[in-house]
Protein backbone atom coordinates (compact mmCIF):
# COMPACT_ATOMS: atom_id res chain seq x y z
CA UNK A 1 0.00 0.00 0.00
CA UNK A 2 1.32 3.82 -0.85
CA UNK A 3 0.07 6.10 1.68
CA UNK A 4 -0.77 9.62 -0.29
CA UNK A 5 -0.61 12.57 1.56
CA UNK A 6 -4.89 13.25 1.38
CA UNK A 7 -4.27 10.24 4.30
CA UNK A 8 -3.10 11.97 7.10
CA UNK A 9 -5.32 13.67 9.39
CA UNK A 10 -3.47 16.49 10.46
CA UNK A 11 -1.35 18.59 8.93
CA UNK A 12 0.73 21.70 9.43
CA UNK A 13 1.32 24.64 7.10
CA UNK A 14 4.24 26.11 6.88
CA UNK A 15 3.86 29.69 4.73
CA UNK A 16 6.57 31.50 3.49
CA UNK A 17 7.57 35.14 1.37
CA UNK A 18 9.18 34.92 -1.60
CA UNK A 19 9.00 38.80 -2.40
CA UNK A 20 12.03 39.16 0.37
CA UNK A 21 14.37 36.96 -1.62
CA UNK A 22 15.75 34.98 1.10
CA UNK A 23 18.37 31.94 0.52
CA UNK A 24 17.58 28.74 0.86
CA UNK A 25 19.33 28.38 4.11
CA UNK A 26 17.72 31.53 5.48
CA UNK A 27 14.31 30.23 4.77
CA UNK A 28 14.59 26.69 5.68
CA UNK A 29 15.37 28.37 9.54
CA UNK A 30 12.57 30.47 9.08
CA UNK A 31 10.02 27.73 8.37
CA UNK A 32 11.86 25.50 11.18
CA UNK A 33 11.18 28.55 13.70
CA UNK A 34 7.47 28.68 12.39
CA UNK A 35 7.07 24.69 12.77
CA UNK A 36 8.44 24.96 16.42
CA UNK A 37 6.94 27.86 17.72
CA UNK A 38 3.27 27.14 15.87
CA UNK A 39 3.63 23.74 17.28
CA UNK A 40 3.94 24.87 21.35
CA UNK A 41 1.26 27.43 20.40
CA UNK A 42 -1.14 24.48 19.30
CA UNK A 43 -0.16 22.13 22.38
CA UNK A 44 -1.59 24.89 24.19
CA UNK A 45 -5.14 24.86 23.29
CA UNK A 46 -5.10 21.71 21.24
CA UNK A 47 -3.27 19.35 22.67
CA UNK A 48 -5.03 16.38 20.98
CA UNK A 49 -4.36 17.84 17.80
CA UNK A 50 -0.85 18.14 18.40
CA UNK A 51 -0.67 14.92 19.55
CA UNK A 52 -2.27 13.48 16.97
CA UNK A 53 0.24 14.95 14.30
CA UNK A 54 3.09 14.04 16.13
CA UNK A 55 1.98 9.94 16.37
CA UNK A 56 1.21 10.34 12.38
CA UNK A 57 4.96 11.61 11.79
CA UNK A 58 4.30 15.62 11.33
CA UNK A 59 2.85 15.79 7.74
CA UNK A 60 4.11 19.34 6.91
CA UNK A 61 3.83 21.39 3.28
CA UNK A 62 5.56 24.47 2.73
CA UNK A 63 3.62 27.10 0.64
CA UNK A 64 4.60 30.58 -0.87
CA UNK A 65 2.63 33.98 -0.47
CA UNK A 66 4.24 37.30 -2.32
CA UNK A 67 3.96 40.11 0.89
CA UNK A 68 3.30 40.60 4.31
CA UNK A 69 -0.12 41.56 3.72
CA UNK A 70 -0.79 38.02 2.56
CA UNK A 71 0.58 36.72 6.01
CA UNK A 72 -1.57 38.60 8.16
CA UNK A 73 -4.77 37.66 5.94
CA UNK A 74 -3.55 34.13 6.57
CA UNK A 75 -3.33 34.51 10.65
CA UNK A 76 -6.68 35.96 10.44
CA UNK A 77 -8.41 33.11 8.62
CA UNK A 78 -6.95 30.65 10.49
CA UNK A 79 -8.16 32.44 13.74
CA UNK A 80 -11.61 32.43 12.22
CA UNK A 81 -11.35 28.87 11.92
CA UNK A 82 -9.84 28.22 15.36
CA UNK A 83 -6.86 26.90 13.78
CA UNK A 84 -3.39 28.81 16.10
CA UNK A 85 -1.25 30.54 13.45
CA UNK A 86 1.68 32.25 14.55
CA UNK A 87 3.84 35.03 12.30
CA UNK A 88 7.86 34.87 12.53
CA UNK A 89 9.43 38.27 12.59
CA UNK A 90 13.02 37.47 12.13
CA UNK A 91 15.58 39.77 14.42
CA UNK A 92 17.47 40.94 11.57
CA UNK A 93 20.97 39.82 12.34
CA UNK A 94 21.89 38.38 9.19
CA UNK A 95 20.22 39.46 5.81
CA UNK A 96 16.71 41.02 7.11
CA UNK A 97 16.06 44.72 8.64
CA UNK A 98 15.08 43.68 12.33
CA UNK A 99 11.41 42.45 12.75
CA UNK A 100 10.64 41.80 8.95
CA UNK A 101 7.85 38.95 8.85
CA UNK A 102 8.93 36.29 6.55
CA UNK A 103 6.54 33.65 7.43
CA UNK A 104 3.82 32.16 9.10
CA UNK A 105 2.82 28.20 10.68
CA UNK A 106 -0.30 27.59 10.71
CA UNK A 107 -1.57 24.24 13.27
CA UNK A 108 -0.86 21.44 13.00
CA UNK A 109 -4.31 20.95 12.74
CA UNK A 110 -7.30 18.95 11.49
CA UNK A 111 -6.43 18.44 7.19
CA UNK A 112 -9.83 19.76 6.12
CA UNK A 113 -9.43 22.91 8.55
CA UNK A 114 -5.87 23.60 7.23
CA UNK A 115 -6.48 23.08 3.64
CA UNK A 116 -9.14 25.62 3.84
CA UNK A 117 -6.94 28.29 4.85
CA UNK A 118 -4.69 27.30 2.44
CA UNK A 119 -5.74 25.72 -0.81
CA UNK A 120 -5.10 28.74 -3.12
CA UNK A 121 -2.15 29.04 -2.19
CA UNK A 122 1.25 27.18 -4.10
CA UNK A 123 3.65 24.78 -2.95
CA UNK A 124 6.67 26.71 -2.61
CA UNK B 1 23.20 47.45 20.83
CA UNK B 2 23.31 45.15 18.25
CA UNK B 3 23.17 41.49 19.21
CA UNK B 4 25.43 38.99 17.61
CA UNK B 5 24.91 35.72 16.86
CA UNK B 6 27.96 35.03 19.52
CA UNK B 7 25.81 36.45 22.81
CA UNK B 8 23.37 33.29 22.22
CA UNK B 9 24.04 30.87 24.75
CA UNK B 10 21.84 27.72 23.13
CA UNK B 11 21.85 26.78 19.54
CA UNK B 12 20.41 24.63 17.55
CA UNK B 13 22.19 23.29 14.26
CA UNK B 14 20.21 21.45 11.60
CA UNK B 15 22.39 20.08 9.08
CA UNK B 16 21.49 18.86 5.75
CA UNK B 17 22.40 16.98 2.71
CA UNK B 18 22.80 18.15 -0.74
CA UNK B 19 24.04 15.66 -2.94
CA UNK B 20 20.45 14.93 -2.64
CA UNK B 21 19.54 18.26 -4.62
CA UNK B 22 15.54 18.51 -2.79
CA UNK B 23 14.41 22.20 -3.79
CA UNK B 24 14.00 24.79 -1.62
CA UNK B 25 10.59 23.64 -0.27
CA UNK B 26 11.67 20.43 0.38
CA UNK B 27 14.88 21.44 1.97
CA UNK B 28 12.09 24.05 4.25
CA UNK B 29 10.11 20.90 5.10
CA UNK B 30 12.74 18.32 5.96
CA UNK B 31 14.69 20.81 8.43
CA UNK B 32 11.53 21.99 9.97
CA UNK B 33 10.97 18.89 10.58
CA UNK B 34 14.43 17.62 12.40
CA UNK B 35 13.93 21.33 14.29
CA UNK B 36 11.11 19.56 15.74
CA UNK B 37 11.71 16.19 16.39
CA UNK B 38 15.42 17.30 18.12
CA UNK B 39 14.06 19.87 20.77
CA UNK B 40 11.15 16.86 21.89
CA UNK B 41 14.60 14.65 22.28
CA UNK B 42 16.16 17.64 24.33
CA UNK B 43 13.21 18.31 26.06
CA UNK B 44 12.80 14.85 27.69
CA UNK B 45 16.71 14.87 29.08
CA UNK B 46 18.00 18.47 29.15
CA UNK B 47 14.65 20.25 29.80
CA UNK B 48 16.37 23.10 30.56
CA UNK B 49 18.18 23.40 27.87
CA UNK B 50 15.05 23.53 25.97
CA UNK B 51 13.72 26.53 28.15
CA UNK B 52 16.74 28.30 27.33
CA UNK B 53 16.40 28.01 24.46
CA UNK B 54 13.15 28.99 23.54
CA UNK B 55 13.47 32.14 25.49
CA UNK B 56 16.73 33.55 23.98
CA UNK B 57 14.26 33.40 20.95
CA UNK B 58 15.29 29.84 19.22
CA UNK B 59 18.43 30.59 17.32
CA UNK B 60 19.17 27.85 14.70
CA UNK B 61 21.46 27.60 12.37
CA UNK B 62 21.37 25.65 8.86
CA UNK B 63 24.45 23.94 7.30
CA UNK B 64 25.38 21.42 5.06
CA UNK B 65 27.14 18.09 4.41
CA UNK B 66 27.50 15.91 0.94
CA UNK B 67 26.42 12.52 2.18
CA UNK B 68 24.77 10.50 4.14
CA UNK B 69 27.64 8.68 6.20
CA UNK B 70 28.35 12.93 7.40
CA UNK B 71 25.35 12.61 9.03
CA UNK B 72 26.08 9.81 10.92
CA UNK B 73 29.59 10.87 11.85
CA UNK B 74 27.50 14.30 13.08
CA UNK B 75 25.52 11.65 15.21
CA UNK B 76 28.01 9.84 16.49
CA UNK B 77 29.99 12.96 17.55
CA UNK B 78 26.74 15.17 19.40
CA UNK B 79 26.22 11.69 21.18
CA UNK B 80 30.02 11.77 22.56
CA UNK B 81 29.11 15.32 23.85
CA UNK B 82 25.39 14.33 25.16
CA UNK B 83 23.91 16.29 23.32
CA UNK B 84 20.54 14.74 21.33
CA UNK B 85 20.97 14.60 17.63
CA UNK B 86 18.35 13.13 15.12
CA UNK B 87 18.56 12.09 12.15
CA UNK B 88 15.37 12.71 9.46
CA UNK B 89 14.33 9.74 7.11
CA UNK B 90 12.14 11.12 4.50
CA UNK B 91 8.74 8.84 4.19
CA UNK B 92 9.29 9.06 0.20
CA UNK B 93 5.81 9.93 -0.48
CA UNK B 94 6.68 12.96 -3.27
CA UNK B 95 10.62 13.26 -4.63
CA UNK B 96 12.73 10.72 -2.63
CA UNK B 97 12.73 7.19 -1.71
CA UNK B 98 11.81 6.05 1.40
CA UNK B 99 13.30 5.92 4.01
CA UNK B 100 16.04 8.21 2.52
CA UNK B 101 18.27 9.70 5.65
CA UNK B 102 17.65 13.38 4.43
CA UNK B 103 19.13 16.00 7.58
CA UNK B 104 20.38 15.75 11.16
CA UNK B 105 18.84 18.07 14.14
CA UNK B 106 21.23 18.58 17.05
CA UNK B 107 20.44 20.29 20.00
CA UNK B 108 19.43 22.83 21.26
CA UNK B 109 22.17 23.08 23.45
CA UNK B 110 24.61 25.04 25.15
CA UNK B 111 26.42 26.99 22.14
CA UNK B 112 30.26 26.15 23.20
CA UNK B 113 29.19 22.05 22.54
CA UNK B 114 27.30 22.56 19.49
CA UNK B 115 30.22 24.25 17.96
CA UNK B 116 32.54 21.81 18.84
CA UNK B 117 30.23 19.56 16.82
CA UNK B 118 29.59 21.23 13.52
CA UNK B 119 32.75 23.47 13.43
CA UNK B 120 34.04 22.29 10.42
CA UNK B 121 30.39 22.61 8.49
CA UNK B 122 29.52 25.79 5.79
CA UNK B 123 26.05 26.99 6.05
CA UNK B 124 23.76 26.06 3.41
Amino acid sequence: MTLSLKEFGYKQAIVIRTDLEMGRGKIAAQVAHAAVSALDDVRKRHRDWAEAWLNEGQCKIVLKVKSEKDLSILEEAARDLGVEANIIRDRGLTQLPPDTATCIGIGPGPTELIDKITRDLKLL
